[in-house]
């Protein structure tokens, strides 16, 4: 879900269409997650464990209570067409840093949870004794940690980006470009804030430029 | 080491001493991790306590290797003055997410290792019974996670990064911006790519603008 705009087979998609498959892969994940959550309790509670004593329940609940709010939010101001674009704008970073931020911590929750239950299940021989099943588990937490480096790096690198849309390309005079549409489609990167100063000049400049261009003014520089 | 670009009150100090102290805070925290690991490994030996077996162990040689790494890599291409610009420039992003990414790996690596530690160190009461010790540490592992994301927060906001250099403002012809500095000074930013992009554009319309003004010929819109 975290990467769907990062893929260039996906760039010829419509915007809506694309917020659709981010959103749905979200609640896809969201009702895993609530699934997974209601299975760790019955198992507790069918097995006389404590529940919610480790420092992995704790941070693991935080996490999917901050991902609740993220989809939820999400759904509210970026999905729904209620929301105006000054608002939207301004809540795109915080979106992206929120949804990357969990993304980390649900990767280092997992990591403690592989480490309680590999303490908890190998008594004979013990995980210290580093049996098969332990070099197998470890290895696949390393993999864990790539997986999650390999998807923060392409989340955050603005040349994967999906480009501006189309029809903006076709419609802007020569010498202008389509800043308006540019940084609409990348309200998903962090320099947003940014951006959008330089933005309003360019605006700013284009505007006047067209009406220059309506005349018959426009200078051949 | 991480935010030293990003606070305010060193944007006076030249970008050289700038360097010196992120470079000098990362050397002080590579020897503490060193230091901290051979304090592992005597532990270990003492208490006959087989090495390297947990996962927390496997993914924290690696942050410490590839922060030597990192440690090293920065030294010889940023500090010493014989890489050429452009080597930098392409290292820079690379630098940076691997910079913040062995932090969210050194993070879940302390999640792991108080998880293992409340589970071998607690026993009577148990760490599942939520003795005051457990519920301690987990508020502090707890506290390291948020420790984290504000970190990594004011590490990714582009507003929040050096401003570029003085001199290029006073040097600058009137009506050309100080891209090559700017771009200098930003390469901390994985934005970068695209800004430049914006800007260059930006500039071209707004010289296209001025010329226009020159002539007299200034919409009023």
């Amino acid at each position: 879900a975290i990467i769907v705009y990062r893929l260039p087979w996906t760039w010829k998609c419509s915007k809506l269409l694309m917020k659709f498959i981010h959103a749905g892969l979200n609640t896809i994940a969201m009702i895993l997650a609530i699934v997974s959550m209601v299975a760790v309790f019955d198992f507790h509670n069918a097995k006389n464990i404590p529940n919610m004593y480790s420092l992995h329940s704790w941070i693991g609940l935080a996490a999917v209570i901050f991902y609740s709010l993220q989809l939820f939010l999400g759904f509210a101001v970026f999905l729904l067409p209620f929301a105006p674009v000054h608002l939207r704008a301004a809540l795109m970073p915080i979106h992206v840093y929120s949804g990357l931020a969990i993304f980390a911590t649900v990767i280092a929750t997992a990591l403690m949870g592989i480490t309680e239950k590999l303490i908890f299940a190998l008594k004979t021989p013990a995980y210290s004794a580093s049996p098969p099943e332990a070099t197998l588990v470890n290895c696949l937490g390393l993999l864990l940690v790539v997986f999650g480096s390999l998807i923060l790096w392409m989340a955050s690198r603005p040349h994967w980006k999906r480009p501006p849309a189309e029809n903006a390309k076709i419609l802007r005079p020569i010498g202008a470009t389509p800043e308006g549409t540019e940084v609409e489609s990348t309200m998903t990167n962090s320099s947003n804030a940014d951006k959008s100063d330089l933005r309003s000049n360019t605006e700013a400049a284009r505007k006047q430029n067209m009406k220059l261009d309506d005349a018959g003014q426009r200078s051949t520089m």
